[in-house]
């Protein structure tokens, strides 16, 4: 008996069977008992035509509008799971971001939700319905569609369950859980029963693109536990939750990769206060986030600096860069996109040392060389060339004990 | 210079180049000082597209949820357009139903308008945009999505140019106007240039399916101007406006018909009062509506009534009927599909007289049997067999001096 918010993705509600899967999963929790509010994406496929439909009419097309385009697509999914629990014999309301109240601010297509306003949700639990809720989208101050952006429907499940205060978000996708690696780079991955969010968050801002980012966040401030599972079993998949001692015991929970940022160096700059501001300060006016920083130790009166980018932005990134470095006279800007980040990331590294010195070791025993290195509490980062990424994972995993056997057997 | 409010149908935003298209026309008005809003149906085959996905996973789809997902066509034709205009450098907003406070009634999928709050759509306008409005669409006074029915966007272009005293109200269509009779049916058709609104609404009423019906009785009531034309051409369409004397100065306006009804007589009922108000009591509880109705001269203690209702609605008819005729006795059931409605429609008529004898005297001429006949103050409609449907049209149409030369030249 309790409070359950359910979030199926694209894929889970992709079709007319798919739909009806979900529908007999909700149908059965309100069986046993359970409150449920279930948020839904697009249906697969749905978000691409939109897009390609957008792109076909405007080049640049007006965001405000292209959140109206948007919104469409999860609103066609809510209208179709509502009939078919309806349908099933088991009452249930659609509500979309504006009727549910899911207030946000109005920067259009990357929204960040302020609020939700219950009042309508909390009234159609009351008269035993399942409320089924669009996700993605919410509604602006001046009454504007808005929507979060990619994967903004795990951030709408998480706040409707903080504002609900329910007891569980479950987040149905098309894999079982959450991975010490990816499996497909190493078979001796092996699947977490629970996380602890701020490893989730360091993880899934490295690749592991399970849950979005801002949906850890906002389960971390409200202490809104998520269970990450299968939409198409009912085996248990993984728990993110506040951190626990059993997490700490083990210094590294997982190992991630990203293949998708760009190196970029500017060699030759003077070596003077207010330099990086400079450069930093022209990449964040064009909003493009840089990832790891690294100066060099001077020579002379000049000095290098290294940074990473989204391969995606390296474009506008040189085009911002490569004036301010001509202006700096003797600056050189060159990049490099056949680069891979590797990551270790665990709680436990608080309280065991030498997590980062075993890494290096590790990776230097394989003969690869480290170009950049970033840490914080509990991840280490390293840049290493692209080609040697899935021995890079395998190594680190074996090192760190994350292996054994694969449940079901040696793979 | 003035307010004008466009209405575009399916066919006319069917795809890309179409949306351009009208775009171009809707910056052109602009450009030339109007203040413009449009009003925009689905995409052509959108809505049909959406009922297709319901009838996948409910087999009796709830009105509401219905309503939720097919509000989404509209919603996709509005930001399209939008941001086609913002795209031109023509300043334009979208709105949905909700947001533009197109207010309704609740009944689900057949919603009745009530009123338009015109406060956000002028506030768009006083900053120089294009409003680009959802046809089809309003929100209930329990903040539920609501839809008009088929053909529900001329009603919302006619209520939100009454409710905002526009100029004019243009409906864009795939015909360029309003014609004499259906040019399919006979060449010699030919477009009318004005037409009053009562002759629209009997057109209308009886197959010429350019305008709904509802949007005429709207434009009559506030006494909106609708101009009817085409969206391929820059042609002048027929003007929907009110009754003037030269209207009045030709008896007939134009040659209807309607093969969608089905004839049912009821023989050997007893001649008795309250019979017919428990046959058609029958049939209006369940929402049937019967067109004529035309009770013989009793035999005896026996009469016969026979009366139409849209074939859709026959089987519905005759099991409400049938058993209400056991009941009476020696009641007998028949029911005829091979028929066809022809009337002819003028304002002409309150001031010409024999008119209807004019009519059975053309239809006896050919040989063609009347079955039923009934009249208004504006229309004459007989019933005939369904094969003679062209040469009644036809014969009518010359006898009434509806042909002449077609604008062109000779056909």
């Amino acid at each position: 008996m309790g409070l359950i918010v359910q979030k199926y993705g694209g894929t889970s509600v992709g079709d007319a069977e798919r739909i009806r899967s979900v529908a007999r999963r909700v149908a059965r929790y309100r069986a046993e008992g359970h409150e449920v509010v279930v948020v839904v994406s697009a249906m697969a496929g749905q978000t691409d035509h939109l897009l390609a439909l957008a792109a076909q009419v405007a080049d640049l097309p007006d965001e405000r509008e292209m959140d109206v385009l948007l919104a469409t697509g999860e609103q066609v999914t809510i209208s179709l799971l509502a009939m078919t629990l309806i349908g099933m014999g088991c009452p249930a309301v659609s509500l979309t971001g504006f009727q549910a109240r899911v207030c946000t601010d109005d920067a259009h297509t990357r929204a960040r939700i302020k609020e939700v306003e219950t009042e309508r949700i909390r009234t159609a639990l009351g008269d035993g319905r399942v409320v089924v809720l669009a996700g993605f989208q919410g509604i602006s101050p001046s009454g504007d569609l808005t929507t979060l952006g990619r994967g903004g429907s795990d951030t709408s499940a998480v706040a409707v369950a903080a504002a609900l205060g329910a007891d569980a978000c479950e987040i149905y996708t098309d894999v079982d859980g959450v991975y010490t690696t990816d499996p497909n780079v190493y078979d001796r991955a092996r699947k977490l029963e629970r996380v602890s969010y701020d490893e989730m968050l360091e993880l899934a801002s490295v690749g592991a693109k399970v849950l979005q980012i801002r949906s850890v966040e906002f389960a971390k401030k409200y202490g809104v536990p998520i269970h990450v599972r299968s939409s198409f079993s009912d085996a248990e998949g993984t728990w993110v939750v506040e951190e626990d001692e059993s997490m700490e015991q083990v210094a590294v929970a997982g190992v991630a990769y990203d293949r998708n940022e760009a190196k970029v160096s500017v060699r030759g700059v003077p070596d003077r206060p207010g330099i990086a501001a400079r450069i930093f300060g022209a990449l964040a006016e064009k909003n493009i986030v840089v990832d790891m920083i690294v100066q060099d130790v001077g020579e002379g009166d000049r000095t290098s600096m290294t940074f990473t980018v989204p391969q995606a932005d390296l474009k506008r990134a040189l085009s911002v860069i490569e004036p301010v470095a001509e202006d700096l006279g003797t600056a050189e800007v060159s990049a490099d996109t056949g680069i891979t980040k590797v990551s270790i990331v665990g709680v436990g590294m608080r309280s065991h040392a030498g997590v980062a010195a075993r890494m290096f070791e590790v990776l230097a025993r394989e003969g690869i060389n480290v170009l950049m290195i970033s840490t914080s509490e509990i991840k280490v980062s390293c840049v290493i060339a692209e080609k040697y990424t899935e021995l890079a994972v395998r190594v680190l995993h074996d090192a760190f004990g994350l292996g054994g056997e694969r449940p079901g057997g040696s793979a």
